[in-house]
Parts: C-alpha cells; structure tokens; sequence
C-alpha cells in the first residue's frame, strides 16, 4: 500500500535559529508585535510503499537518520497522514 | 495566553518540487527505493501572545499571508499545538 508520511524537522531547542530571529524580525516590521518567538524547520512528505503504516514509518526513520536530518543540529518527528 | 502555532508551507500540488526530487534521488543512492515520491515544505513554529486560540490562529494567518508564504507557489496550513 501507499502511505503519505510527513516528517517534520525542526532545530534543536538548545540551538539558536537565526532565520526564525529574521523572520521575527519581519514580522515586527510588518506590525504583527505579538508573535514573541519563531523557529523555522522542515516539513518532507514521502510517499512510501509499504505493507503496513508501521512500515511506513520505519523507512521514514530510517531516511530521516540517512539524509534528511542532521541529528548535530535538528530532531525529528514522524506521522503516517 | 502564549500559543505555539505551528505553520506547515508546503508547494502547491500542481508545481514540480524540484528539490524534492534531487532528495528521493538521494535516497534512491542510498538503498531506500520504496519512496516514491518526495516534497519539501517549511514548517514554522509561532509563539503568539493573544487572547484565545481561535486569535492566535488569526495572527498567525496573518503572518503568513504577509510573510511566510508565497501563494503563487505555496499553500499554508495552521494548527495550533
């Protein structure tokens, strides 16, 4: 079967995301003043063949770990949609 | 109250994903041959001070039309965590 499954990858708590500081910055320039924090990730849908969504989800993990994030520097987090 | 709203920007369905495709090559080279197809969005998470939920929401929408996203080539969708 075909599962859509999204992976999102975001910066690490601990670590500085100078693109969500500019990009708050934007949006204070805009006027938009009550947004106090942003972080800007990753969203990478595949779309797997497997025999089960556990499945699915397991390649998933497994691309993530190969190619898709930088454990230095992100986590990940993995749903069948 | 804070929220967290959580902003997913991914390419309109209609468009080629050009950098999704160099990804599902790479995963083809490393062994992973069951993706058959990739696509890679932005996700953006927002902490936004506002009254209720369904205002945050409202921000955030703003934001994004303004900002986050392109719509000519990028739909959005918000939720708020």
């Amino acid at each position: 079967m075909n599962y859509t499954v999204q992976v999102k990858v975001m910066p690490l708590k601990e670590l500085l995301d100078p693109q969500g500081k500019a990009v708050m910055g934007g949006l204070q320039n805009l006027g938009i003043k009550t947004v106090q924090d942003v972080r800007i990730g990753k969203t990478i849908q595949l779309q797997v063949e497997a025999p089960s969504s556990e499945e699915a989800k397991k390649i998933a993990a497994d691309a993530s770990n190969k190619l898709l994030a930088n454990p230095v520097m992100e986590y990940f987090e993995i749903s069948v949609l």
